[in-house]
């Protein structure tokens, strides 16, 4: 089974590496992770980069295709090159999936037309622009064999989730106790509806925090 | 204010990456990946690589130190260049953590002796012998400067509770929206404790999923 990532400059490394940690230990999985060029694709903090084994051009194919979201995101919407990867890949894939903006990438593919799909809280107003019907409420949306996450963490989620589907649940319930994933956040702050007041409007304001 | 956060031949990525995503947007933090040489470094899945930016002989001091777990967390307990590097840079820091297994690290630096501690739970059992106290059941053990976490995605929970300590509770908060941190396991298999009857044991004789 082939898990193909997206990774390009300004991604957000979590968005990736959280379902990496837990689809690449499916058994018999094979993850390759696919940019422009082969090489370092840094990440939106600058201070990391991962490394691309692929370039677009050698993934033709996969089981699954998982997009990460990120400041980067917005360039990649109007370049020809990914999209059309993209939508390529797409009409391979059993899953494709997307976390955090990567649902961006996906609905201007055309992929999620006429279809749900979530994203980051601060991107879910772009999706209708593409087709697709925003759901600000659910942390996976799966409509067809398209499942998108919402933002960064939400990737863990999501490829647990996939896991079940792809494998079983005792395969997914194995890899949760092997990343020890019983979250427990020593803050409240992990969603718009429990945040603590203002601070939604304060991180919009601020493109530091959210770059 | 520097993080350094030592990378290794077969270290878990979301280790690493679940604290990366976290300490590098507190404001004013620089993060430097350190590794024995500069280059890409390989994850125990193998299908991953992240680019350490700097050698050990590059980074002789920190304010905070991070040290990830794996499977090759083994071959470091027995290397003088990484031991005497943590060793030199934790008499430097505010704060030392480790994520994973990453605390045997810390334990054969020396640096854990008659403090408490935890780790991976496969792991738990290990800490004795460099003279610390294991806890099994806390997911974030802090005694004075050292913060130790349990597995893999305890990492991001440390993260946050440290962003806390370094930053203060805004910025934790602020932190933990952008990365929209809302766990939403769709198992509840993520310890020991919750994980299904036959499960440890499976897992413990399953070289592959641990490895």
């Amino acid at each position: 089974m082939r898990i193909a990532i997206l990774l390009y400059d300004d991604f957000t490394a979590l968005d990736a590496v959280g379902p990496y940690e837990v689809l690449s230990r499916i058994p018999g999985a094979e993850v390759v992770f696919t940019a422009a060029r082969r090489g370092p694709v840094r990440t939106d903090m600058k201070s990391l980069a991962l490394t691309a084994d692929a370039a677009l051009d050698e993934v033709d194919a996969a089981d699954v295709l998982l997009v990460p979201g990120g400041p980067g995101t917005e360039a990649q919407l109007s370049d020809p090159a990914v999209v059309e990867w993209v939508r390529a890949v797409d009409a391979t894939t059993t899953w494709t999936s997307s976390v955090c903006s990567g649902s961006l990438i996906l609905a201007a593919a055309g992929l999620l037309k006429g279809r749900r799909a979530t994203s980051h809280w601060c991107c879910l107003d772009r999706l209708p622009r593409f087709g697709a019907e925003p759901t600000g409420t659910e942390r996976i949306v799966v409509d067809g064999k398209y499942a998108t996450a919402a933002g960064v963490s939400a990737g863990i989620d999501l490829a647990l989730s996939l896991t079940g589907r792809l494998a079983d649940d005792r395969t997914a319930e194995a890899i949760q106790l092997v990343i020890e994933y019983d979250p427990q956040p020593p803050y409240s702050a992990g969603s718009v509806a429990t945040a603590p007041p203002g601070l939604v409007a304060d991180l919009l304001s601020n493109n530091l925090l959210l770059r």
